[in-house]
């Protein structure tokens, strides 16, 4: 399948000067991929320049007049905001212009306009957001919900693993992806209802290999696949995660510059903390998946670089050579006992 | 203030073994300290072996028969368990024999035991657990809740800020501590109705130095001294930390051990990582305090080792010191109007 992606260009801390040039790498690297910049046309052909044939034949330009700010309230972009670069991307996807988007906007008008526009897939009353996060086993762990739910019940999680399940069969190709619940604790006694009530749930279900109550920690033991959580201790348990690595990174600089002994060590271990900082780093990371609609949504970080932005493309290309929101309804239309077309819009 | 503090000598994972030598090595660095230890006096004395008479003179035994096991219902250790180390140990601290206490025992069991026993300060419907965690400015960040309470309500969320900038000031010496509220973003509109009503209780009160919504990676930025939060939420990105740590930690060995050149520069490095290593080592920020309760209780890392149980023992020796409860119940008196002496034992 050849992908087409369509990319809010207009979106994020850089826009154009970020989301052209990455667009175009990611191009240039993969030959069947076709790219639709929405945005500014008179903008985005500064930013273009003059292209060979071999890419301008796969990359087009949709015009829109509006642009979605970090700060629109959800409500506002989706009313006003119409002819906006993050809607039209959207509608492109909608209408079968593109298999896939991707923006680096402003997370809840993203979620709000996805949610409205493409619907979500039967059985799933609530879309979520997952990325992958590294692990100490070398595989990745997908966390979910990242902060696109903040109050969930026990339903919820369970369709949150779901969607989990199948994203990381699909993408990181595990057959049968072992899932865990956040919680404080891994004894049973331990949690609030609706944690007991979603435990209850997954036990019982025969499509998700359930592991059990996990801890914060097991996101980086790499001890399950999947872990499900709410989007708002999931969004903690994200940005804590941000902190303690640049604490660390902080440190470890400095401890190298320390003195002229310290910055000769540093020097000879250059190669070395060059490797582990690009483990780490949050590029190579880049491109959550808003999981549950009749289509493939990625959210790119606001401030993402060039580097980081082809990082959202290339997932979304993945998910569309895997079909993953396909899977999702599948394995559902399992679950509920036959491929229902109804799907929630709330 | 010569503090005498009573040590639950058979809680933890490995009791009297580290308990004891911990014992040993604070009173030999403190000679105003007096010591307790609690627990089975003929095991207790295996451990001990001969003591010099300055050591001796300022250690005593309370021998007891039972013990909290790391598995019992905290209402189990409550009813049943009224002779066990970790109970006499807290009776000790209500009946003046001893101005605080260490456990490493079961935490919901010492939170139940000590907030039947002792009771909640006048204004504190719930204790919080809390512990200082470092951060990219040098200086450390409290955190709390870390576990006690899974679900709060506003005006429990605003006494854990109460009780958290008077800790700050006592034990940390700042004047004026800046309180975070722990949000999934900085915006006004983010978070659910608990955290908005909490905010809006914080920012009104004349005592508390409110800095407004912070996000989980401001816990090691350090751009605040005490963060706000559920139990859940800090449970969460507590042990977030230690996975991302000890992945990290992981990798920088594996780095450092591929080949004979990394090796060698990881020898050459070896002071300098060394330095990184001690720097966030959990067992210095060893020993959590239960805050709000009418004595001193500090909750030592099941896992500790004597190194790290001599940290929470130090932890007990600054809140004696410093008399933590009386400044939260002084505190918590002004705001109320008076200080009353009803409490609540719910």
């Amino acid at each position: 399948m050849t992908p087409r992606i369509a990319l809010d260009a207009m979106s994020g801390d850089y826009g154009p000067t970020v989301i052209v040039p990455a667009a175009l790498q990611v191009l240039a690297q993969d030959e069947n991929l076709q790219l639709i910049l929405v945005g500014d046309e008179t903008e985005l052909k500064k930013h273009l320049g003059h292209l060979p044939a071999h890419l301008s034949q796969r990359l087009s330009i949709r015009h829109t007049t509006q642009r979605v700010e970090m700060d629109d309230l959800p409500s506002h972009a989706l009313r006003n905001k119409k002819d906006s670069s993050m809607r039209v991307a959207i509608d492109l996807v909608k209408q079968g212009g593109a298999e896939a988007c991707v923006s680096a906007g402003n997370t809840g008008a993203l979620m709000a306009t996805a949610r409205y526009v493409l619907k979500t897939l039967p059985g799933i009353d609530r879309p979520a957001i997952t990325t992958a996060l590294p692990t100490m086993q070398g595989h990745t762990t997908h966390v979910l919900d990242l902060g696109a739910n903040i109050d969930v019940t026990p339903e919820h999680l369970f369709q949150f693993a779901v969607m989990g399940t199948v994203l990381t069969q699909a993408v990181e190709n595990i057959p049968n992806p072992r899932v865990g619940l956040l919680n404080i604790g891994q004894e049973e006694i331990k949690g609030n209802e609706t944690i007991k009530e979603a435990a209850r749930l997954l036990t019982e279900s025969p499509i998700i290999n359930y592991a059990g109550f996990v801890e914060g920690d097991a996101i980086y033991k790499g001890t399950v696949d999947v872990v499900v959580c709410d989007g708002f201790v999931g969004n903690i348990a994200l940005k804590t995660t941000e902190g303690v690595a640049q604490m660390i990174s902080h440190y470890v600089k400095q401890s190298f510059n320390q003195n002229f002994f310290t910055r000769l060590a540093g020097l000879l271990s250059r190669s070395i903390l060059i490797n582990i900082r690009n483990k780490f780093d949050p590029r190579r990371y880049n491109g959550a998946s808003l999981l549950g609609l009749r289509g493939i949504v990625i959210k790119s970080h606001g401030g993402a670089d060039v580097m980081a932005f082809t990082y959202a493309i290339k997932e979304a290309m993945i998910e569309v050579q895997k079909n993953v929101p396909s899977q999702i309804r599948h394995q559902l239309a399992i679950l509920l006992g036959g491929d229902t077309e109804q799907g929630s819009d709330q």
